[in-house]
């Protein structure tokens, strides 16, 4: 099956480093959880992410709820016609079950992800919604086994080329990586696992953007 | 300008009649807020909303909170071609400035939009970021007075067309009205304002993802 992965997404709980900053500490208290139990989010843990490395790359739990978003409130998804994980900047990789309906709600998104942190599961009735496992990039890649891994980036030596035109290198057996993060580029690792690079615009465009535009015009190749 | 109306959206502080109630005042407290300074919103307040009117098109400020989102991180934004407002189901009216950047996070989101509840206006530095108005759906047309006014709907007698053929019929004076609720349809109010009724697909698509795909459309008319 076509398959989506967003790559190195900006999706952990609290590191340790950071795990007794009093911002952080306030945060959990508020939720009424642990501080290791909560997602790390720029937006409340700005100060205490000031220490970390690759910070630019980490703390929003946001691009990745958008990002689902796009990816499984459409026809494409609902007709399981493509397969969508997460792997995050931690080599955390999250599987997303057929039809699920994620939480539109932040609060209850980021509820559910804290949980899938803690159970490495979430199942409803009988069906398994999502799944987290140990997995780099490449451990994914050998796991799909598709034909074909086509990034988007637009780091020098992409290609340009607009989504009506890149879809129609599509097939079942290829394997799309968007950045899950806000800024920077693929590291090193992940760009060994892709075959070719394309970059869709001239400008920057978010993860939300680029993933409901390619996912769209795929659709309209399988559909109309 | 072309505009885009999201029209009877699901978004309004705390009405009075349920402004006591435990769930409402709870939450409230959790936020440090008082009651009537606070969004309706069904995820924390689904207790409170069995008891007011027209539920299924209420208090749901995520909906507005994605599909401004769509709207205003595209190009076709960056570039000024488009202008946007946010109608709510009880006749206010949110004018957005030009090249605003909205909070990603949720939370900050809805505190941005509380603000504005409170003092109906948001600036930073010179620029004027929101404004809210007391303002009917057909006021907020006339004010624009587009030549051509275009409602999405799945409702019966409304025309069947792909987005890629609907843009063909914008020009820089079309208003493209949107609904910003989750379920249901436009009232009679709202489709006595709207000369044209279409519907771009035949399941039910959610407003950010109608949002996206026609604005992607459109831009793709204009810039390649």
């Amino acid at each position: 099956m076509f398959s989506l992965i967003f790559a190195e997404s900006a999706l952990e709980t609290i590191p340790d480093s950071i795990m007794h900053h009093s911002c952080v500490v306030a945060h959990a208290q508020k939720l009424r959880k642990k501080p290791h139990e909560i997602l790390l989010d720029n937006s409340w843990h700005y100060a205490a992410m000031k220490k970390i490395k690759n910070q630019i790359k980490r703390g929003r739990p946001d691009i990745i709820h958008f990002s689902l978003l796009e990816a499984t409130t459409i026809p494409l998804y609902r007709a399981n016609k493509i397969k969508v994980y997460v792997h995050t900047i931690h080599n955390k990789v999250i599987t997303l079950g057929a039809n699920i309906n994620l939480p539109k709600s932040y609060h209850r998104f980021q509820g559910l992800i804290e949980k899938l942190y803690q159970k490495t599961e979430i199942q409803s009735y009988d069906n398994t919604l999502l799944q987290l496992h140990d997995m780099t990039l490449s451990q994914l890649i050998q796991k799909i086994n598709p034909k074909t891994v086509i990034g988007l980036s637009r780091e020098k030596g992409s290609s340009m080329v607009s989504p009506a035109t890149l879809v129609r290198k599509f097939d079942n057996d290829t394997c799309l990586i968007i950045g899950g993060f806000q800024k920077g580029h693929f590291s090193e690792s992940t760009k060994s696992c892709i075959d070719t690079l394309y970059q869709i615009h001239q400008e920057s465009l978010e993860s939300h953007v680029v993933t409901s535009r390619i996912l769209y015009e795929y659709e309209k190749t399988l559909f109309m």
